[in-house]
């Protein structure tokens, strides 16, 4: 989080105002709760130059609900969806899917190092196909989709997860994206979902009413009490946002602190190696591994000796992961590239 | 909120620690939040007095979610489940359930005034029937159980939103029990559900996998990020809880106050008036409208100029309702109930 949302967060939502009351106990039918998610939701179109006929909802849960959730509302009398699989979370969504649909699979990632995104040119869809989904950014092998692959008339669903908000995004390309909060937007418990209006009709009648995207649209996110402390702290990260100069802003300094950090990387002399190709690395989620694997463990400790946190990779993988989301200044990453070259000097 | 939640949240959950890292931006996976969750879950048992086979689930999401994911996860092989018809809250829940299995009315209240809960004595419940769910207090009526049914071999479920934490409760009456977070726990978006384990292994194919009772048991509620923020404030009002002296404090509390909000309404030589039957009033949520309606706008805006907000009734009622949730002090039923006395007497 940034640190001007930090000290808003502790200024406005846990003071009590005039009636005694503090952001977290107004009823979420009172006024003040109703322009704190009007504000939320004005401002992300805003950022996001959102057109008119997409709605936005805020939904409880994360994207692993989502997973169950999007099939649940738009197979519609559709039987099949496609999914990419570009890596983890996207097996982990097809996981999901599976429990509700024929799940064809059109791209995988090769699999092998250097690690790529499925390459985007020739997805054969299914004939009956509700919709294609894909994984933009893949948090735990640090890899991004160059590009975004042409569905034709099928919409395009993505888990937008961990890019949400990074850089600007051409929605009128997908039929729906969605993103729990806890990377770029704000605290876990919260989920976006941004959804044209034409696929608002296809929901099951099994999908629990809080979680149907048609009620949720006609209703303002509040068929039920929405998570109103996250979206009061989502409403001032978005503020930042603005302030801090919109989504261009944020992708030019997301670039420039995933270079240095690629750049430190390739410049180690192959002390330090990334697994992912150019193109396809993660501004996001930079990976790199320890050429000697046996120092990964004092390279660890010895980072959050110096307070440089949250650098252990999945436990899929290993190795390092470092993540690099709006909140992460230059200073934190240059604070890395520092440490890297001394522990590389001692090391070697 | 208690005073002393909001203290504490405010210097805790915004600040960052050696690291950097507030406690709204802590990995879940990581020892310091697992800490909290652990501590919240031990806090809570020792308030409950838990027995040892019944197991706490910290969900996203609100108790209306629940009302699909309950049956979800609970019908099993049946067809068919039972509900008491109590009022506004029941009839959502009942609502939802219908689409998940064949619903059997078991008992209604009986919609006259005064109000009262259905009666206990004598509910057939079907051959084929996967639970008995109950909503011991209504919200929005006012009005509460004052004994629970016996249903027998099966298992009793019960959403305890409004009710739980204020008075001490015999989980081994039921088979589950839910609640939203943001009546006694904290903030919108979490809910507590207690689930004995012998009903872990009935989930449908079709449950969502962060709504599946038994994969969350099984992996302390850490199958997707949790709502972590809301987890740290249900910790710090779990230990203001049993700093406080417990359940059954509230509980003493709880009654004084609302002992005293009913005296004054019967006190007020029927200028205001409850409408719910002795012994069946809702000591949390204390309903009375003013035996001249054309005053109820006049009541209400007066109260508000003097801060005591969130009166007014359910818009389906009308009327006038005073929520006295754990963290109203006494000292908030003394300036409601002086109000109610200076109003009546010029207004008389």
């Amino acid at each position: 989080m940034p640190d001007a949302v930090l000290e808003r967060a502790g200024a406005q939502l846990f003071a009590r105002d005039a009636s005694g009351a503090s952001a977290l106990e107004r009823p979420f039918t009172g006024a003040a709760f109703r322009d704190v998610l009007a504000q939320a939701e004005q401002r992300l179109r805003q950022l996001l130059a959102l057109p008119e006929h997409y709605r936005i909802l805020f939904l409880a849960g994360g994207a692993m609900h989502q997973f169950s959730i999007v099939p649940l509302n738009l197979l519609g009398r559709a039987s099949t969806v496609a999914y990419a699989d570009s890596g983890y979370w996207a097996k982990r969504a097809i996981g999901e899917a599976r429990r509700y649909a024929e799940v064809a699979i059109v791209a995988r990632h090769a699999g092998a190092v250097p690690l790529a995104a499925p390459a985007c040119g020739s997805w054969q869809l299914p004939a009956d196909c509700a919709y294609c989904h894909i994984t933009p950014n893949e948090t735990v092998e640090g890899v991004a989709y160059p590009e975004l692959p042409d569905c034709g008339d099928v919409p395009l669903v993505a888990d937008c997860t961990s890019s949400f908000l990074a850089a600007p995004l051409d929605i009128s390309r997908f039929g729906l994206i969605y993103a729990s909060a806890q990377k770029n937007i704000g605290p876990a418990g919260l989920t976006v979902v941004i959804v044209r209006e034409d696929l608002l009709e296809r929901a099951a009648p099994l999908v629990p009413a809080p979680f149907n995207y048609r009620l949720q649209a006609e209703q303002q996110s509040c068929v039920n009490t929405p998570p109103t402390l996250a979206i009061h702290l989502a409403a001032l990260v978005f503020d930042w946002l603005a302030e801090s100069g919109g989504l261009p802003a944020m992708a030019a300094a997301n670039r420039r602190k995933a270079a240095r950090l690629y750049a430190a990387i390739d410049g180690s002399g192959g002390f330090y190696q990334a697994p992912v190709e150019a193109g396809h690395r993660s501004t996001t989620n930079v990976r790199f591994h320890l050429a000697d694997d046996a120092l990964t463990e004092s390279f660890i400790g010895a980072a959050e000796r110096q307070g440089l946190t949250n650098l252990r990779g999945h436990r899929h993988l290993g190795g390092i992961r470092a993540s690099l989301y709006n909140a992460m200044p230059d200073a934190g990453v240059d604070a890395l590239t520092g440490f890297m070259a001394d522990f590389a000097r001692y090391e070697r």
